[in-house]
């Protein structure tokens, strides 16, 4: 067993709150009993979850507040009135003092990067955080980035995310040199993309343990041709979203395809194991869990919407980014690489 | 029957050339008795095929040219180097001529645009070409545009692509009132994408019979939220790529799934109807075919590597765009909101 890691939790955070928050984090301390947490939030809708799982008490710390941002808050004004006092920024606190490794929080997305932003800082070297999402392939898992921080990206992004992403694989999946792919689209002469051109310029030569792929197009993230994704947010929350939505689509299709006959009906019933293991595998819960990347801490944010499977997911998540030793490690890549590049721009 | 409908076929197009051209003409015309075809290529190549196919024969005009674009020729030299003797150029000119109702070819994308929007001209009122796809939907389909004739588009374009979709909605799919979505990000306080609310802006205010729906998100496609889905080219082609990247994956996850048990095997028997609905469902060929909209004339672009059974399904849209009479259409569309436009800004 490892030494102890601390997950400060946002209580407050997501549709649900503690009723989900909590019985979350009992289910990952039984998966790392190494976990200990700091929670946030109305130590009187705390008290009563946590009273149901003793273990998990046990490892806990409580700290009470009743101020909570809301779902629909502006991030601007969550910031200005939520600072200080509310459960999310309490939580980045405890990161950002040493008390916890991270923090993870299913809450207002804009509010949390904005709050984390303001209370972490970037790690010296990174121009903006990016939100890195780990998307399932045929036979395994790559990191795809930006998911959504940002609306577009220059060409130094571009890289940095590459930076970061390949440092995340490095970290999570203990490869030695993770593939990076920079996400194009493979019509011919294609005009307008200079900022994804210059970004394959500089990764080409990039003096860092990375091999660059090359371009890569939209069925190759699924096919797992590269280890890292790199795109700006607003493409990659496309990319994701659709296929969020195209998976649910087919799964539509399979239930009323094997609805459909009586045959069809007993073959599912057989084949019911397959079934449940394919569910599973496509179970988006699985793999819930945001990760802010560029942040001198790990910030996990989880969908609002999830259930404790999920919110535990994001929990695991946050727990294996801390044990990694990510965020330092990222911080030597960007010294390195901007130490090199220096050196060869006065070369 | 209706009145005869003629399809100019670029027979050398595509990386198997009249060998999928040919039998898939054959397959499309059993379909479709009132077509006719203008197919242009190499008689030596195309004369075998065709002997194959009496009855196509009987209805098909050969015109013979040994010019014929290479798929990865760039498309300026393609225009430069082509013009006027390919197979691609004499395939659309028989549309700019009157000859031939609608031109598919399954050649080089880039070449074919440029070489259509020279020889066709946009409509009045149209900036830029877009190539719109068919995407399926849990319930129906609907129209996604553009997927990659541009990289990136201003409000007004967005707008015309709105419009453009929504005259194919209307022709194609018979809707008197097509409801159309902006692709957005769901991220709060989302900065930088200007051209995407100025078109909104624009819409919502629009003068033609379109239900204009609001943003969406990448998930909201598959689902059929909208009729007609508009985003620039570069978003839209990886959007495209990623749902079939994600449909392929979750094909192959099912049949290891199903692999894995000899009950899942058993089941997998049993249930075979079921599959091999579900199978054509997922099928890509049976929606091959992008459709370039915007010209004055009908342009269907098939993929390059598809077979007969996949080309023929490009046919079969190129001949519902032509019965449906989209082009005017179109052009009465832009014509009536550009003078409602005109008028307002007078006002």
């Amino acid at each position: 067993m490892g030494a102890p890691v601390t997950i400060a939790l946002d209580a407050m955070g997501g549709d649900h709150g503690p009723s989900v928050v909590i019985p979350a984090a009992a289910i990952a301390l039984v998966r790392h009993p190494q976990l200990r947490f700091i929670i946030v939030g109305d130590e009187a809708q705390i008290g009563p979850e946590l009273a149901a799982h003793p273990a998990l008490a046990e490892k806990s710390e409580v700290v009470h507040t009743d101020v909570a941002i809301t779902m629909d808050a502006k991030p601007s004004q969550a910031l200005r009135r939520g600072r200080w006092k509310s459960s999310m920024w309490l939580a980045i606190e405890a990161v950002r003092d040493g008390r916890a490794h991270a923090v993870v929080s299913a809450g207002n997305t804009g509010a949390l990067m904005v709050m984390a932003k303001f209370c972490l800082k970037t790690i010296k070297g990174i121009d903006r955080p990016a939100i890195a999402a780990i998307w399932p392939t045929i036979d395994a898992e790559c990191i795809v980035l930006d998911v959504g921080a940002n609306v577009g990206a220059d060409s130094r992004q571009l890289v940095e995310f590459a930076l970061m992403g390949a440092g995340m694989a490095r970290a999570l999946f203990g490869m030695a040199e993770p593939s990076v792919g920079l996400l194009n689209i493979g019509v011919e002469e294609v005009k307008g993309v200079e900022e994804i051109k210059a970004a394959a310029a500089v990764l080409k030569e990039a003096p860092l343990p990375i091999r660059y792929h090359g371009f890569i197009e939209g069925d190759d993230i699924g096919r797992g041709t590269v280890d890292v994704v790199v795109t700006d947010g607003f493409t990659g929350n496309i990319a994701l979203k659709t296929a969020e939505g195209t998976a649910k689509q087919i799964g539509e299709y399979l239930r009323a395809a094997m609805g459909r006959s009586l045959l069809a009906r007993l073959g599912a019933v057989l084949a019911q194991g397959a079934f449940r293991a394919l569910k599973e595998k496509m179970d988006p819960r699985q793999l819930n869990g945001g990760i802010f990347l560029g942040l001198n801490g790990i910030v996990v944010k989880s969908h609002g919407g999830t259930d404790a499977t999920g919110f535990a997911c994001a929990v695991d998540l946050a727990y294996e980014m801390a044990s990694s030793g990510v965020v330092k490690r990222l911080g030597s890549d960007l010294a390195h690489f901007h130490t090199k590049l220096e050196l060869e721009g006065a070369a």
